[in-house]
C-alpha cells in the first residue's frame, strides 16, 4: 500500500465530523443502497448516489443527491458498491475515477460457490488501482436502516489495505456497529458465505440425535407397544406420548454425552499407540472432536426434556389411575403396604444421582455460553469441561445402572429376545468410563503426559530447547 | 480539528508509560475526582488536582498534588472535569489555559432534560478552544476506584475530535475498561441520559403483562371463587395462591407470546395491501415491533412460573386430600378405577405438547442472550426467532386446546354466562396462526416475497440496478 | 520509546499482507513454537525459526526455514520467544541483533512466584534495547495451531511500547484473536499467573458452602437418623439420599443468599457509625463484598437442587408407600379425609412463596451472566441486584417461616434439645432483613444518603466543589 497520504484520505474523514461532513458515495439506488444512505445521513455524513439514470432512479432519502457514477466517484474518497455482482462489469470503465479510492463491497450471492472467486476479488480485478474492502454484507437492509440490534451488531470486514479497512471501520463505528477485522482478502469468501450458512456445525450432531431418537423410538415401540398388543391384545398405544418419549430421551442423552467424551479417549490411546503427538489424527476423529460442544448441548436438551417428562409423571391420568388401583387392590386383599427399606434406598439413590447428574449437566451448559466461557482461563475451562464433564457422565451412567438394577435378571425384560433400551444405551458410556479409568492409571498417565509434552518415541527431539506447554 | 501535533499531545502520552509518567489533571476534589485520581495513580499516572482552595480541599489520594485550577491546567494535556454542571461557569475564565487541551466531561445530571443542551456541549461553548470529550459518566465512583466489574466494563465516549477521543480511550484502556466510541458530540445527550434510564424498552411490555395479569386474576376470582361462594356458600379462597395463579400465568404467557408474532403478520398484510414496502409503518406498529423481544421474554417468565406451579401440584395438601378422598369414595362404592384409554391419550398429549412448547420457549430465550445471538448469523437468528417461534406458538396453542378439549360443551363452564379463561386466551394466538397460515399459501407468499425484494405495485423501479437484499 | 520509525517497523508489517509477506521469527522449535509457526503460515506470514542446531531441530511446519538465532533475528522485526525461561540467558549475547526489535514473550511458569520478577521483565533486563511485549501466554498450543475457539478468543498483552504492542496486536488480530491491552509491563506478572489460576474468586464462597453443607448434614443426621435409631430402633438411613439432602440444600441456599446481603448492611451501619464514607472498610469486609456474586450464584445452585429434590418427592417409593398407607389407614378406621381450609392456605402459600422466590433467584442469576450485565446500565444493574435481591431474600425467608409455621411449638421438634435446622437457618436472613428495614427508615436513610453524597460528620468538606456522584 502506498504511503502517500493522498491515496487514502483517512485524516480528512476523521476531522470531517467536527467541520463539514465529507461526502460518502453509494453506487446503486436499490434497497440496500437507500437503507445505507439513510443511516449514513442520520450519522452526520453527506451522501451522494452514483446511478446510471440519476434523474429517474426512484425515491432516495431526502437530503441526498444522485449523479452519474463518474461524478459521484470523484466527489468522495469512500464508495459503497451496493450493486449485484452481475452488474459489476461497468466499473471497469470507471477505473481512472476510482484510482486510490476505498471501495466497500457489500454484496452477497444467492448460493455458495456460484462464482470461481469472491465478489470482492472480482471487484479488485476490475479496478486494480482501488483499495477494496469487504464489509457490511452480513447485515440486512433493515438492520442498516434501523441501526444495530442483537444479532446484527458486528460488521465483519476484510481487505488488503490496513488504511482502507481503518477508514471503513471508522464509518461502521460511527453507525454504531462493532467492527471485527477478519484479515486480508483471502477471508472474503468466508465472509460472503457467512450470511448463507445455517448452523453448519450443528448438522452432524443433529443428524446423530435424530437418527438415535428414531431408532430407539421404533425399537421401543416394537418391544413395548406392539409386543403387548400382539401377545396380550392390550392397546397401550397412548404410551407413545409420554412413557416412550421418557425412555427414548434419556437414552439418547446419555449416548450423546458419552459420544462427547469418546473421541478424547480414542485420541489419547492413538497417541499412546503411536508414541508421538506430532502425527495428525485421522480426519473423522478431527471432525468428531470439533463437534463435541454441539453433541453436549444436544445431550443437555434431551436431558432437560427427560427431566420435564419425569416431573409430570404424577399428573398423568394413567399414573393416578394406576396408583388408585393399586391402593384399592391392597385394601380388597386386606393387606397393608409393607415397607421395603432396600427398595427405598434404591429409589432414592436413583433419583439423587439423576438430580446431581442433571445439575452438573446444566453447569456444563452454562459454561458453554460464549460470554461465560470467554471469562474463564484455559485451565478453568478445561477443568469444567473435562473433570466436571466426566463426573456428569459418571453420575448419569450410575443413574441408569440404578434404574436397571436387577431388572436384567428377569426373563420378562427380553420380549422377543430383545435387550431393554437402557442396557443398549449403557454400552458406550461404560466403554468411555472404563477407557478413561485406564488412562488415569499412574503408568499410562505418565506416558501420555510425556508424549503430550513433546516426547517422541521414534524421533527423539533435541533436549536443549524443551518444548513449551502453555 | 487542528492538524498541529502540539494541540493534542497524544504521542507523549503513549510513550509516557515507558519513561516518566505524564501528569493528568483533575478539576474537582469531590468523590468522583478522588476515586478517579486514585485509580489513575494505581495505573502509573501522575495526578494533579485543580481546586479553588488547593490548601484546604480535604483528603486527597496520597501522592497527588493540589494546585490552583490555572496551574493544574497548564501542567497537563488532559483535564478531567469532575465538577457539577452548575459550577462550570468559572471555566470560561480559564479558556486561555485550556486552549488545545483535551477536556473530559464525566458529569451527570439528576434528571433528564434539566438543561437545553448536554453538559459537555455547554462545556464546549464555555471553552471553544478545547477538545471536549464525554466519557466515564456511566460509571460509579466505586467502579472508578476499584476497577471494572461486570456491569461496568464499558466506557462510552463521544466527541468531535478523533485524536482527543483516542487519548481518552488510551487512558480508559490503561485503567482496564473497554471503550465504545459513540461518535460525535451529538451523542452526548444520549450518554448523559444513559445512567438515568431504568429499563425503558421494558416499560410497555411490563405494563401489558401487569394489565393482563390483573384482569385475568380478577376475572377468574369472580368466576371461580366468588361464584362458588355466592352459589354454594363454599369458601375456596385458598385457591387464590396456587390454582388461580396457575390459570392466570399460562393465559398471560400465551397471549404475550402471540402478541410477539402479531405485529409481524400485521406488517405483512399491510405491505400486501399497500403493494410496496417503501412506505413506513404507522408509529404504533413500529413501537410494537421494537418490543417483541421483551414481550417474548416476559411470556417465557410467565411460562416458567406456570411450569413450576404445575409441577408442585402433587405436593399440595388440597390435591393430596382430594386424591385420597376419591380413592376412599371408590372403595366405599365398591368400584374399581376404570381405565379410559381416550382420557389417557388426551392427558398425555396435553402434557407432551406443553413440555415440547416449553422446551422450545427456553431455546428461544437462550438465543435471546446477547452473547448467543451475537454468535449467530442473521439467517440463523431469523430462523430460530421466526420458524421456531411459530412452532412454539403452535405447540402452546395446541396445549391449550387439549386442555379445553370438550369442556366448552358443558353448561357448568359458563358460570354467570362468562367464558372460561382458556377460551378467552385462545383468541389472539388462533388469529395469529390463521393469518400466518394464509401468508404461507404459495400465491400470497409469492406476492409478499416480490414486494420485499423491492417490487413496487404503484411506482415500478428501474430494473437496471436491481435492489440488493442481504 | 524512540520516535525513530526504523526502530519498530510497524508500517512495513501492515502493508506486507498486500505485497510480499514480512518474515516473522520464532525462537524455539518446541511444541508451542511449531504450533504458532503453522498458524502464522496459514495466515499468510513467512516464518523463520531461530534454533541452536538449525539442521537437527526436529519436524518443522513445511514452508518454514530454520537458521541460527542470530541470522533469524536479523531477518525479522518481530521475534516470538517460545523458549523456557531457564534458557533465556543466551539471549543476552544476541542483544545487538535484537536491538530495536519487538520481542514477544509467550512463556509461562509451572507455579506462581517461582521467580522474583516476571519472565518478560527478566527478558527486558537481558535485552534492554528491544521492545518486549507479553502476549499469547494464556493460550494453549492447541488453540494457537487450530485458531480461536470459545474459551480462547482473547489475547492479553502488555508492554511499555505502544507501537510494539500495536504490531503484536495486528498479528494477533490476523490470527483471528481478540486483543485486550492490559497496560504496561507492570501487568506482566498478572498475565503470567492468569493461566495458572483456578477459580480464585470462587474459593472462599465454595469453602463456606462446603462447610455449611457438611455441618448441617451431620447435624441433621444426628437429629433425625441417629436419634430415631437410638430412641425407637428404626433404621431410616435411606433418608440420607433425598430427605436429608432436601433439608440441607435449602438451608445452605438461604444462609448463603443472606450472606450476600449481610456485608452491604454492615457497611452501611459502619458508615453511619463513622459518619463518613472516606475511611476504608476493614479488609475482611472488602473481601466479603468482592465475593458476593459468587456467594449468590452458589446459593442459586443449591436452590436449584432443592427445587429438583422437591419436585421428585411424589416419585419416591417411600412417599408413595406412605400415601397409600395413610389412605388405607383412613379406610380401616372408616374415616373420610377431612379438609382443613387453613392447612390448604398454609400449604399453598408455602409453595407459592417458594416458587416466586426461586423465579426471582433465577432472574438474578440470568442478570449475572456477563453478556446480560454488560448490557445493563449501572442503575439497572443495581436495581436488579439490590431491590430484586432483597425481594428474593424476603420471599425465601417467608417460605421458610411458612414451612416452620407452628412446628416450633411441639416438643417433638427438639430431639436431644437440638433446634430444628430451619430455625437455625432463619437467624441470618432475619437479621439481614431487620437491619435492612432499619436502614430504610426515613431518618436513617436520609443520614446515609448524605454520607454517601460526600458529607462528613467530622471533617466538613468544602461546599464550593460538591462531590459528584455518578
Amino acid at each position: 500500500m502506498s504511503k502517500n497520504p493522498e491515496s487514502v484520505s483517512l485524516c480528512p474523514l476523521n476531522s470531517a465530523a467536527a467541520t463539514e461532513p465529507e461526502p460518502l458515495c453509494i453506487f446503486g439506488t436499490g434497497d440496500l443502497g437507500r437503507s445505507l444512505g439513510q443511516r449514513l445521513l442520520q450519522s452526520g455524513y453527506r451522501v451522494v448516489y452514483g446511478s446510471r439514470k440519476p434523474h429517474s432512479c426512484g425515491p432516495l432519502p431526502p437530503g441526498t443527491q444522485a449523479m452519474s457514477h463518474s461524478a459521484a466517484a470523484q466527489s468522495a474518497a469512500l464508495v459503497f458498491i451496493c450493486i449485484h455482482r452481475e452488474h459489476y462489469n461497468f466499473l471497469e470503465t470507471l477505473a481512472p475515477e476510482l484510482q486510490g479510492k476505498v471501495l466497500v463491497d457489500v454484496s452477497n450471492n444467492l448460493k455458495k460457490n456460484l462464482y470461481p472467486e469472491a465478489n470482492v476479488e472480482y471487484l479488485q480485478r476490475l479496478v486494480p488501482g482501488a483499495h477494496v474492502v469487504k464489509a457490511f454484507n452480513t447485515l440486512s437492509a433493515w438492520t442498516l436502516q434501523n441501526g444495530p440490534s442483537d444479532a446484527n451488531r458486528q460488521v465483519y470486514l476484510c481487505g488488503n489495505s490496513a488504511e482502507a479497512k481503518q477508514a471503513v471501520a471508522e464509518t461502521a463505528t460511527k453507525l454504531g456497529f462493532t467492527v471485527l477485522d477478519r484479515g486480508s482478502l483471502c477471508a472474503a469468501r468466508e465472509l460472503e458465505d457467512f450470511p448463507l450458512q445455517l448452523f453448519p456445525e450443528w448438522r452432524l450432531p443433529l443428524r446423530i440425535a435424530i437418527g438415535l431418537t428414531a431408532f430407539f423410538y421404533f425399537y421401543l415401540l416394537i418391544r413395548i407397544v406392539i409386543y403387548t398388543y400382539v401377545q396380550k391384545g392390550d392397546d397401550i398405544s397412548f404410551r407413545i406420548m409420554v412413557s416412550l418419549a421418557n425412555k427414548v430421551f434419556p437414552i439418547v442423552s446419555l449416548i450423546m454425552l458419552s459420544l462427547c467424551y469418546l473421541p478424547g479417549v480414542i485420541a489419547a490411546f492413538l497417541q499412546l499407540y503411536r508414541g508421538t503427538k506430532y502425527r495428525r489424527f485421522p480426519d473423522w476423529l478431527d471432525r468428531w472432536m470439533l463437534c463435541r460442544k454441539q453433541l453436549g448441548l444436544l445431550a443437555l436438551a434431551f436431558a432437560f426434556l427427560h427431566v420435564l417428562y419425569t416431573l409430570i409423571i404424577p399428573q398423568r391420568y394413567y399414573v393416578r389411575n394406576r396408583i388408585a388401583g393399586s391402593t384399592i387392590l391392597l385394601i380388597k386383599e386386606n393387606k397393608t403396604s409393607a415397607f421395603d427399606s432396600a427398595l427405598a434406598w434404591r429409589s432414592d439413590s436413583f433419583l439423587s444421582t439423576g438430580i446431581l447428574g442433571f445439575g452438573l449437566y446444566v453447569l456444563l451448559g452454562i459454561t458453554s455460553l460464549p460470554s461465560v466461557s470467554n471469562a474463564l482461563s484455559w485451565r478453568e475451562f478445561s477443568f469444567v469441561q473435562s473433570k466436571l464433564g466426566y463426573l456428569t457422565l459418571f453420575f448419569c451412567t450410575l443413574h441408569t445402572y440404578l434404574y436397571g438394577w436387577n431388572k436384567f435378571l428377569k426373563p420378562t425384560s427380553y420380549p422377543w429376545y430383545t435387550l431393554p433400551g437402557y442396557l443398549l444405551c449403557l454400552i458406550v458410556p461404560t466403554v468411555v468410563l472404563v477407557l478413561k479409568f485406564l488412562l488415569l492409571l499412574p503408568c499410562v498417565d505418565r506416558s501420555l503426559t510425556r508424549i503430550r509434552q513433546g516426547w517422541d518415541r521414534t524421533n527423539k527431539v533435541d533436549d536443549g530447547e524443551k518444548s513449551l506447554l502453555a
